[in-house]
């Protein structure tokens, strides 16, 4: 697509549509109603033998730092089928989901995650387009002072903790905790 | 707000924008971007002694037919929060949630759904404005052949299964459940 000039941009008001109950964003100029609701950000804790597959991020927010393979849950696919897909498009890697993780809750930024305890099939992996490089480390060699995001962190603990479990009630936000980066 | 006429509808035509790599819904009026993700519903299966609590629902789709206390999650909620809005909303009842029973992925309506197991607080509800009426079941006297959709069937026989275990796996689909009504 060739950019031909400036966009128009949408005239947004809020208020509440009939029979609703609560305000929604409505464009004055085309009567869209945007209902926003949270978005679903799909990954995984991704294992081969005793080591974990880090991303180190190469898009703002936070590049530079090491993440996840997540990304945002695209329509008209299930989660563990996302979950896949963010590993094969940020790491080139094929990966095994074993079981939910945790489910994660970012209100301020209205985003749940739910984040898988998957393997490698093969210790074969490769930078996509949104990662700057990565690499497989043993618990005792994560980058924990370069870590992108609270929810890596909580990701990365709560994995420790069920590594030897074959089966277990998913984690979720460590109390008091909201993912929020300007609390920490 | 009064009705004053028929609202303006947007213009939307499905393109790449740039630096994405697939298309999105774009209104060629006021150049508003569509980023379309799945919805999150949030639900529980509650329980009161050896009873289930089930809805019968006062709203299209599936009006008349028995449903859980489930909705779409709204911004800036956590998803307990989100489950325990709906279970006031629909049956003015104050639950307690206990652990995640499921997450269910429906992928032709783009939905994701945690279902929650939880407990009411007392054995006090009413219909909320989306409700006909509502009552608890014990588990052979629910209405299998008023049931609204497949994921109401699998979440209350994923609460059957994990009824007296402390911590458990989460569900999800049911082998080969796509959660379509039209499939089944």
């Amino acid at each position: 697509m060739t950019k031909t000039g400036p966009s128009p941009s949408p005239s947004f008001v809020r208020r509440i549509p009939d029979g609703d109950d609560r305000p929604r964003r409505i464009c004055e100029d085309c009567g869209f109603v945007d209902y926003e609701n949270p978005k679903v950000v799909v990954g995984s804790v991704v294992a081969w033998q005793d080591r974990i597959l880090l991303c180190r991020r190469a898009i703002h927010p936070r590049r530079g730092f090491w993440t996840l393979p997540a990304g945002f849950l695209e329509l008209h696919e299930s989660a563990p089928e996302g979950a896949r897909r963010e590993a094969w498009e940020e790491a080139q890697a094929e990966i095994e989901i074993d079981q939910l993780l945790a489910v994660y809750s970012i209100p301020r930024i209205s985003q749940i995650q739910l984040i898988f305890r998957a393997r490698l099939e093969a210790p074969e992996f490769a930078a996509g387009p949104e990662t700057l490089e990565l690499d497989l480390f043993r618990w005792q060699d994560i980058p924990w002072e370069e870590i992108a995001f609270p929810s890596v962190h909580w990701a990365l603990g709560h994995f420790q903790e069920v590594r030897d479990q074959p089966s277990f009630a998913p984690r979720s936000n460590p109390p008091g905790e909201t993912g929020d980066m300007r609390r920490r």
